[in-house]
């Protein structure tokens, strides 16, 4: 069984989200799904997924802070500037980050643990909305 | 063909640790698989999944000795810190290094490159079993 | 469906190159295939994969820049050092930036996002041929 959706994300503030349920809620497919694998692929380049701590947003928050130093704005060898100085700090996050993420699926649910759940991370102030490619596989 | 096992590995000091052989040993299932994949999947948030080079132990060390500099402990700025000063740098290494893995399967075997293996990055100081869902997919 | 077949790529000078077409022109199978995921994995660990910018060539070079900055050669903490300089710095931008990527297959194409690419990260100086391994599922 192969399902693909386009799951469109509400606008979100720069820094790191949880959206384990804005996902879940787009994809009633999943409790069809007895083992199997949830592909969500962000066809972005300022933007990421990955999965961390779902119960205190200042693991968020720290996140973004700590980044936001990794990967500082207005580096004096950044070439790539015209679209603010947001724009080239966004494209190196995403790609330390990464823009997939895959989900083992068991007895129609995703199978994270206890802690876990999906962020989004907005690497633009202001990045609209960002679109998903979900692919459910599985029998 | 699907299968899905936990796999619940031994107690691990903090830093980067092989684990090629422990994950082999639990799945016996991969011999009959001539093409497929296998997806590793770590159920937490303070510890990680890679592939690194096999063969040099200072590879482990140096990884271990240079992601402590680059995402330290107590920076000013943390405020998810009453778990200890090892908890929020763990959930962003967790983050960096990714909490999945999957590795093609060629011919019964993973198709590791020759100096390729997998990687636990145990981000805590005292992290305890952690557990692995691994999900095999082929035919 | 599975497919699976070794990509091998021309060699590359040190830094991030878009290899979107190259990788394109060796899988002719994707066109058969109406939804599905293209895996693919890179049998080395001084070199890595990741999707980020297709149009603008300072995005590679500003990644370059910074990861070169964020993960510089010659620290004084490297213990992994007789292969040169760039070498224990390839081994941690390896998986920083992941050897995989998995991207959606939609209607016989990459559903790549309209400024998506595939990037190879080479590490090294003088890294030689890469060999990516590509695992093709669908239907």
């Amino acid at each position: 069984m192969w399902i693909q959706r386009t799951i469109q994300l509400n606008e979100k503030s720069r820094g790191f989200h949880l959206i384990t349920r804005e996902i879940q809620q787009q994809l009633p497919e999943l409790h069809s799904v007895q083992v199997g694998l949830l592909h969500l692929f962000i066809q972005h380049t300022s933007a990421s997924l990955t999965i961390n701590e779902n119960a205190d947003p200042t693991v968020r928050s720290d996140m973004e802070a700590h980044i936001n130093r990794m990967v500082p704005e207005n580096a004096p060898y950044y070439k790539h500037t015209y679209e603010g100085a947001d724009d080239m700090p966004a494209h190196i996050k995403a790609s330390l980050l990464g823009n997939s993420v895959s989900i083992p699926i068991s007895n129609g649910e995703m199978a994270l643990g206890t802690w876990q759940g999906i962020y989004l991370g907005e690497h633009r102030d202001y990045g609209g909305k960002r679109r998903i490619l979900a692919t459910i596989q599985g029998q």
